[in-house]
């Protein structure tokens, strides 16, 4: 599966000169729907199913910086997946000097978006959830 | 009415180490909706009743900058009001040297929130298009 | 020139399920610097040289709306350069129905990064502005 | 020491129609350095003494959503002091219902803002040290 690369933006930074904390965790959710498109299940045809997928849990560590003017790569991978939960690691690159520049998961869990109770997409859509456990990492 | 004053966030600035300009119109739309409040129709109320308020333009000048440790103020001003569309205009200062930071403006217009198609809140709520019209600037 | 195309983050949209009115700044500050890019002149360059340009006024006319799972097109264009202050119009469009979204402009001046004072470009670094004013729409 | 409390913007809700995850950090954030104003030691001063302390790893554990007209209300805590590392940990309630919303931690590091090498607050400022120190929970 392909990385989810693009450039900062400027206005990602702060006063520090760096990438704010916050946008790490926007990263993991540009990396996390790009990875469930590249597995067949894009998320926008999870919703329009009635189905979503709040985040239940976040973790990042933060190591590089990046600037204004620096290509990050995501690796994101699906590690966990039950049917009613899910989750996904993250390994944020500089994609010109390699670096590292973070790491980290989030999980989450299947809803219905209605009555926003959890619901198992084994169960509600089993061919769905068979095409996403292509890309369960053992 | 009161001025919408609060303190400038760290994560608001960007690497000039300034307020990111973006930012000003999040700056209008809570000056905004705190006026909505304070006029006795929160926003909140429109929006349970089936109404939402998009923005159909905006115009902001900018003048001095604004930094972390700052204290802003909002002046919010109901400057049209035709049931159908409505305009505000805005003032912000550095509260603690009272020296101009931006002015600017915005323009809306009610929608049902289902049909998204243009509704009078005049004819709809008649009420509370009233009850708007109270702090209308003439 | 390319127009600048990417597709809508999840976390641009707002609690109506379309794009917030302040990121258009954002995407037209993006369409700028790719523009920038485009023109031989990148923004991190001239920072590198000790010179920002920072915005001093913006206007947007929001047009249809953007929701998650579109791609939008920005098409720039830099409409005045006077070597102090500088100028970009904006037109927006969703690049799958090619419909308008937003259209918009902004102004910006140069200042000196250290003593925060307006600068001529074409004094300083005439051979960057030169480059620039290839690219002036008549 | 008092709760930071303010209320959801508009502009944090995502097409959910609840606070996007990537805002929890940056209510983190906002809790952190009102904690840190309050524990007399401002970290504009920390900056202007040349000092920043970016962010080295966080967590965050969601539970209740927060929506738009919620008001909410963060308890932080300093779990850590080194000298050269630091520590938070934060609870996040709706103050209206006193319901738990999220809760989490985040880790940081002194560094001096021109060399970007880890400094000790101890050896440095050692009376700044002291005072922050006042603050942490055994």
């Amino acid at each position: 599966m392909e990385p989810y690369c693009r450039p900062v933006q400027y206005y990602e930074t702060d006063r520090m000169g760096i990438v704010h904390n916050s946008n790490y965790l926007r990263y993991f959710e540009e990396a996390r729907l790009d990875h469930m498109r590249q597995s067949g299940v894009p998320y926008k045809k999870l919703e329009d199913l009635g189905i979503i997928i709040p985040q239940v849990e976040a973790f990042v560590k933060y190591g590089n910086t990046l600037q204004y003017g620096d290509m990050l790569c995501v690796r994101a991978e699906l590690t966990e997946f039950s049917g009613v939960r899910l989750a996904y690691s993250y390994r944020i690159t500089n994609s010109e000097s390699g670096r590292p520049v973070a790491e980290g998961y989030t999980r989450h869990c299947f809803l219905d978006d209605v009555k926003r109770i959890p619901v198992s997409l084994k169960k509600r859509f089993p061919e769905l959830a068979e095409q996403m456990m292509l890309f369960l990492q053992k």
